[in-house]
């Protein structure tokens, strides 16, 4: 399968890249991607990647970006960047690539550990992962030629402990090659509208 | 208690004037709202409408539009719809009213069944109350001066059913007396981070 990873170049996108190129033809994007570029902040961006790729049989976002700080301090401009980012720019991936993903294909979003179990700082943040994962559950019940989407929903990774550790404490670290495999349970499985924790 | 119902003359805010102006005062709000006007898509709107009621007790938001349709024909401008309006405009009263909501006061948005049991067309809407939820539940965690914050989550109304019954089949309407209540619980218990279900 020819597959697209957004954020490969990232601590998951790595890891995905890793476990999915065993046996998948994979096409690496991000901001600086080593096979095509994309900026998900821009729907224009993200068509002129399709545009390149052509048909492909999986899109996965390892990536999406939101503003870490307290409730009390988070204005609407400060929250629009995990909108535009983490939730508009996954959701955008989809939309715009339903017609560039073949019969059978999928998508497979990134949400996390904190919508369900918060941390200070972090509403923004959860509020995308919650929208991410609403979408994917909703949209899986109508998506055409037999499109399959999940998300995945990692806790805080043991390759992220450096800098994200302070903000979890007590969280059960996971490592990123246990991620990947939720991944592949996505793209090589079956199933559809699911959120694979892995916690 | 002074509480700020947006929304106040829809099918959902109406039941809420009516039960919460029992033991409150309401200050009904909305485009053309009977005692202030806000526009939820508005940062601007918010801001005059705080400045105009000054400190209260309690906002409640029973609001928020969104566009209904397949997920195959939802462009990104389409979802933009609920982004700026059900998700982004119920947090914005969040975010830009907290310096005007008293201590002990509390905030109480309004998300719905379709992020849990979702229907066609649905997709969109989901996706923002999903965002919805995940914010409340995580900025409940970090509310300064004992604000609490909770989302009502309504089945379809009874009272709409002529005008959305047919989306939901087999769903069990519920009355908006009863949807009522769910938001006096959020305003007038002490609960925080939750999202009562009324299904
Ligand atoms: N790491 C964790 O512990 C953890 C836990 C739970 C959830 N998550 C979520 O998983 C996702 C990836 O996390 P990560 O730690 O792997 O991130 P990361 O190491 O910071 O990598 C981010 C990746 O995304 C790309 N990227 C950044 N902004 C982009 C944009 N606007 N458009 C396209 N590509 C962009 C980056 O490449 P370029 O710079 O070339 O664009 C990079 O490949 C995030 O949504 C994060 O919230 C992470
Ligand atoms: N009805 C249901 O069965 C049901 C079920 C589950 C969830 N919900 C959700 O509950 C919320 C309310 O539903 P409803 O059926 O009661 O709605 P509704 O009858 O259509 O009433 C909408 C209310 O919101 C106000 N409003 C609309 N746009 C606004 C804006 N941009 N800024 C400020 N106020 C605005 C309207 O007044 P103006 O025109 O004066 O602005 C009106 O008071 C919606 O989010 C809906 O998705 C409804």
């Amino acid at each position: 399968m020819k597959v697209i990873v957004v954020g490969a170049s990232g601590t998951i996108g790595q890891a995905i890249a890793k476990e999915l190129g065993k046996n998948h033809e994979i096409i690496r994007a991000g901001r600086n991607g080593l096979d095509v570029t994309v900026d998900i902040t821009s729907a224009q961006s993200i068509k002129k990647m399709y545009e390149q790729t052509g048909k492909i049989d999986a899109v996965i976002s390892a990536t999406g970006g939101a503003h870490f700080g307290s409730v009390s301090e988070l204005t609407p401009e400060l929250n629009d960047i995990a909108i535009e980012s983490k939730l508009k720019g996954q959701i955008n991936l989809v939309l715009l690539g339903m017609d560039y993903v073949n019969d059978g294909g999928s998508f497979t979003l990134t949400t996390g550990i904190m919508m369900d179990d918060p941390v200070p700082q972090g509403a923004s943040a959860a509020m995308a992962n919650g929208g991410v994962k609403a979408f994917v559950k909703s949209a899986a019940i109508e998506m055409p030629r037999g499109i399959r989407i999940n998300s995945v929903s990692p806790n805080v990774l043991e390759e992220s402990l450096d800098k994200y550790g302070e903000f979890f404490p007590g969280f059960v670290a996971v490592p990123a090659s246990r991620v990947a495999l939720a991944y592949k349970k996505s793209v090589d499985g079956a199933q559809t509208g699911q959120n694979y924790e892995v916690y």
